[in-house]
């Protein structure tokens, strides 16, 4: 196994004593904070009796655990923090703005914390968008509410740009929370901050309602999507089982990886075929999905599709291609398949009772569920111990169940895909009784 | 004002005696037995001062009360009574299947009870659906989901062919659970075994998710219905919000009521522009929608548009001409009104961040709250009730908070509307500050 | 029939032409204000038949229709409005609250909108509690919670001290959204305001989660109270279910009234024995409510109990006695019944798996559900209405689906209370299929 | 670091090729069967620079990885599984016997599975309680509902009877839904196979609605328990902003370990006071619970106190001995907190509005939520592969995010209870800010 760098860099020396009062005996206190040396195992599946060196096998495998630092970078009274929210909206961000606002304020006792509006473009004087003063009373209650009150946005204006207003502010340290484009423009201001010779954090809360950040097993808000894409494959279930020859086709959200997907298809049991972008599959002839689900239709009188957004593209392709529209709609797998199964079942002379579910905005737009929130609290506080450590560049993760410090660079290398060898999509197989025969891998 | 005929047909005299034991002595229960000729006022409102003669007017608006009658039509032993359901799905129609075979099982002492399967499909033979027997096992859980344990259908087969089925199932009574269109048909059914010499009872129960049937206040579904647009309007609000010039639009059932769209205004206070059927519109101009959400979104930055999906129509026709295209997709108003917003929205060189969200399919399927289960209970059980008196031709309904019996003919003989001058209507423009230039009425 | 007085007293003669502007063209919207002549029948069942002098009937049964007036009493911008809320906690008190502030500000264009904190204790000047000043931005989320923003109580300073402050605020209207006790005490405000001629509108919305009040037919916050209760009797059913001889016990609300009991097992039917104040039951011999739940066991291997908290106080005073220790605890019908029947059970032999749910508090700080919320958000705008037209000593309420004006004094004077011979008794005996044998009336 | 045995006993050696049909073709279908040789790190905390001879550390570590076997050991067509569920109710019960029932099924093909009913009692034949016959059409829709279709109990027969019982329903493999006591009964059950000679696989589902199994990560049902809870911290939290110096007071279950509370504490962070059995706190005098409660009210004006039901026991036990009553009510630290707070509120001339909720009911009879749902759904399917391979003495759990294989006698060797010096204890500390002074840790 090659090495993995999960060096963390680090502003400076910590020099400042932690005002957070941990435990009334100092000796006891100290095993509340975190070392910097204490690390978390990376790859923990180990083959008994191969032959790899296994003490080079720990060696390269050790991320950074986070937590609060007994010795801290920034002086707390002095700290100018920002927050920002880009991309789609996502379960939980206010959860996270919560989190860090409460920490940076009760446990640190910074007083000086700034939201920035409609992510990105917020850092662009051009748009003369307010910056919103936080602190906790104001974000005492925004958990209860789905999307984030900063706002958000696609693109933003020049890293130059963003690093002027960043300098004009005088912010210390900035915590931005969003999906792989963001994590990209945080890294490259990052690096522009180091170029001007500043001392500032960058803390990057990765938001990825597909789940599909490396070196993050969960992302926050995930669970809560798959709680809202139940519903939505019940109420196809149900218009399913309602009609004759009821065929219920539900698309969720899963750009590249089939998460959602998978994780609904094993929540519910209901889905009779599960399309992730992982896993091609044919349409046409003896072992395509039309030829599966009339099979289907013929032993159970109803079927239910459950497509991630990303899957099939390669049909929508060469689709486009014969049909020489160029129309950005056909690039839409739900309707695509909608209207494909729908003139299937027309053309061998059957009902085409089917019914199409989007519920993506309903999704992203959902407050988060108890079990999310929880955990957007503690990636937000553990984000602000990170910062206030003076470290940056990395993003705050959960890994084999330990909250970690993961480089941004290294996180977003490659996005985190489904392994179609992998036990989440045998179990997939195993409930859905797919026919594998439809697949290629 | 003219007389209403609510009298109510009858297939003969009530000679037996009701097996339900209302009380312990007779002379009491006598009380909670409902005699034909209780009534209950059809129009209450009286205008104090005016000349009506006020006799003739409470003589005109008696509609007969819904219960259980001391003597009964039918021998309960002798009784197998039928059970469709038609038309699109609406939350609570297990819970209707389920209050009519626990009443006919658990009151009467009726054993053969039969499921005709996927609606009035079900009673042509070439269509080889098998019947489902059922009892108050079967129906026990029921009520926990949303759809029809029993399937539904549009169409079916000749009203000849239904009645023939009818009679070689030697049904004594069917129970009509569908819409407008099903009740036609349970009328004509009822004309067709009059004709054949017949005593069959058919009893409707109005099932119409937009609220819309004649002489029946509150359809069963109905509350259901308002709360899941509810979760549709807060995600669009959510998505509205957390954007630039944010715009959420929702389109939800309605094909000639505003009910849905109005009730779920009033209980959310989330939207800005409620557009019903009954109410044109302009789009361009001044005093149009488009101009509307301009001044909105300069106001106050985000706007929530809910349309009822009859609205607009006499927009979607003049386009259609202009288009040329004939294309049935454009009679749909949402996507209609979002590429409209958004082709406006970029013209004027604004941000046009729309999100158009279509739950229906999610608010079909979903089971009834509990104040809608409850209901349904009622309507059932009063159903019930109806029948085994021999009542014919009629729907249950509930008016001025009494369940009552209503002819079928009457109540299909046109569409409830809302009152655009009514306190409903009112309500909504105040809430939403909706601006009146924007409507012609 | 004897003459109800439902008369309406008023400050004075409506001069003000009321600023909404309900419709475009003047000769319309004259059809959406409500004339002081429009009324609602009260008592609308009618006997065929029968020789009532029926003009009689009509003029003697007349409710004031609630409404917007097109001439008002108060000079809107002038006015200074009062929001006060008393009594336990019930869903849909911020609703009404939100409403009222909506209506004045944005109907009306008041600008002076004072809550007062913690009920009437508010209005004593020794508590030192400070006024919370209401706007529409306040109030904007506020009914997605449950509970009351300016907080509640019971009891207050004398009527003097009360009206003192009134008068030291100088308020034009008093908002009271409270319970009997507290209505009560609106009346008491409203006469001693009479006997200082002043001109101050009292208003009333009447809060009753046991939906106990007289000439209402349904208060805010009954229907979501329903609804959660319903999850407390799934929980008892499917302990019951879970175990050998299982016996699930909810008490719910009702303290004169079985309301809650009585809509919650029609909403389940998961109850089997339903306990309400209206009518008594016996406990111990071969009628009892115990060998009741023996014979169920026998025959069904668990049971569910739902007992409202007012039913069998004849029970628990005779053993009071016997117990001779005055132990307030032994007021509460629940854990009593809960000894009894385990007690029953051991002495028999059998085995007493009991488990017993209280989950009173659970359903009072419930937030409204999106129809009881359409409801509060209805009367709210409506009180504001009746205030702004000068009406004063009444509460808004709905009959026979019309929101109407009730004189205090009238609906105070004796509670509500469930028929035991009328339709909804009839059918909760029907559902549970409860032994007749077990009540006494 | 000591060596843990996590060894995992096998009935004998597996010859059988797996029914299961992972890929189109084999050499890619081996990489999603499982080998035994495949393990999982059990500690993978590295302190860098440390001396630990890390590769005896590794060795020390290592816990089987669950998932199907390409050979396994039983011959499905001759396999007869029995399913069984003891203890108290728990979210997910039903989940997890539907997977165990659909795997059999659908992945092994194995046709005969039978329930005991009632627990360890089902299989006492003095209780005469029928068996269950199992199928995928029974289980389809159980895990819409919480509880358990098998029932349960505690306690039951003598381990030879067990055994006896096993023998003659001819079973060869057991699954055991329960926790510690029951798979203490597991492990009995299985030695007593063992001395008989026997080949009888028992397989843990380990249940604990605690979380407070050894060598499990996080129990099923534990996430919704936490759910539920929030909603019961909501209440005593809107009812203490409700009233004048109000507190809430919430039980929630955690005989041993408080991670309920901690969890639920972090999900809402509405509870101000976090009081588990590991940490013990003072109840009286200037550090004490009673004294911080005052300072909390003087502060904000009311108080959420959130306890385990093991919390505080040293102070029951102290009170139990000045009362020498011996009155087992006193052994519930709800109560008697709440009696406590109220007492000392009077006694000082403060106000004692004290709500006092107790939801554990309402808790455990919840269906799971649909991320629990899957992991049932996950934990069922592997029990199925262990047994199948003929695994025996073991729990299926997960640790580090794998499914993983650990013997009973090791999981039940101790409970797991919450660090006071871990993360988790320290996020509670910082998100209630609770006065460290109170607690002795």
């Amino acid at each position: 196994m090659e090495k993995i760098d999960f060096t963390v860099e680090t502003l400076g020396p910590c020099k400042i004593e932690s005002p957070i009062p941990l435990k009334k005996n100092m000796d006891e206190a100290h095993a509340s904070f975190v070392n910097d040396n204490e690390r978390v195992l990376y790859d923990i599946i180990y083959h008994e009796g191969s032959k790899d060196n296994r003490v080079d096998y720990v060696k390269n495998n050790l991320m950074e655990k986070a937590g609060p630092r007994k010795q801290i970078y920034f002086q707390p009274n002095h700290v100018h923090a920002g927050i920002i929210t880009c991309g789609g909206l996502c379960p939980g961000l206010n959860d996270v703005i919560r989190a860090i606002v409460r920490s940076l304020w009760n446990e640190y006792g910074v007083r000086r914390i700034t939201g920035i509006r409609y992510g990105y473009q917020g850092l662009d004087p051009n748009n003369n968008l307010p910056f919103k003063e936080l602190n906790p009373e104001i974000v005492d209650e925004i958990h209860t509410k789905g999307g984030t009150i900063l706002g958000s946005s696609r693109g933003g204006p020049s890293i130059e740009t963003r690093v002027d207003t960043i300098e004009r502010l005088n912010l210390n340290m900035l915590f931005v929370i969003g999906g792989d484009g963001t994590q990209h423009g945080a890294l490259y201001i990052a690096e522009e901050i180091k170029r001007r010779g500043l001392k500032i954090s960058i803390i990057g809360v990765p938001k990825t309602i597909d789940n599909d950040i490396n070196y993050m097993q969960k992302s926050f808000g995930f669970e809560t999507a798959v709680a809202e894409a139940v519903n939505a494959v019940y109420a196809a279930h149900t218009e399913a089982k309602g009609a004759i020859d009821g065929i219920g086709l539900v698309k969720v959200m899963g750009r590249e990886s089939g998460f959602i997907a998978a994780h609904t298809a094993l929540a519910t049991n209901d889905a009779n075929f599960v399309l992730v972008p992982e896993v091609k599959f044919e349409l046409e002839g003896p072992n395509g999905l039309l030829a599966a689900i009339d099979t289907r239709l013929e032993n159970k009188f109803h079927a239910v599709i459950l497509v991630a957004e990303g899957a099939g593209q390669d049909l929508l392709e060469s689709s486009t291609d014969t049909d020489a529209s160029g129309n950005k709609k056909l690039g839409d797998i739900g309707p695509f398949l909608a209207a494909k199964i729908i003139e299937h079942r027309k053309k061998i002379g059957k009902p085409a009772n089917l019914k199409y579910i989007d519920p993506s905005y309903m999704i992203r737009a959902a407050a988060a569920t108890p079990n999310d929130s929880l955990y957007c609290s503690r990636l937000g506080t553990n984000a602000v111990h990170a910062a206030m450590a003076g470290k940056t560049k990395i993003l705050i993760s959960m890994w084999n169940y330990h909250l970690v410090h993961v480089p941004i660079e290294l996180a977003i290398s490659e996005r985190k895909v489904l392994d179609p060898k992998g036990p989440l999509w045998r179990d997939v197989l195993s409930t859905t009784r797919m026919p594998l025969s439809m697949t290629n891998n």
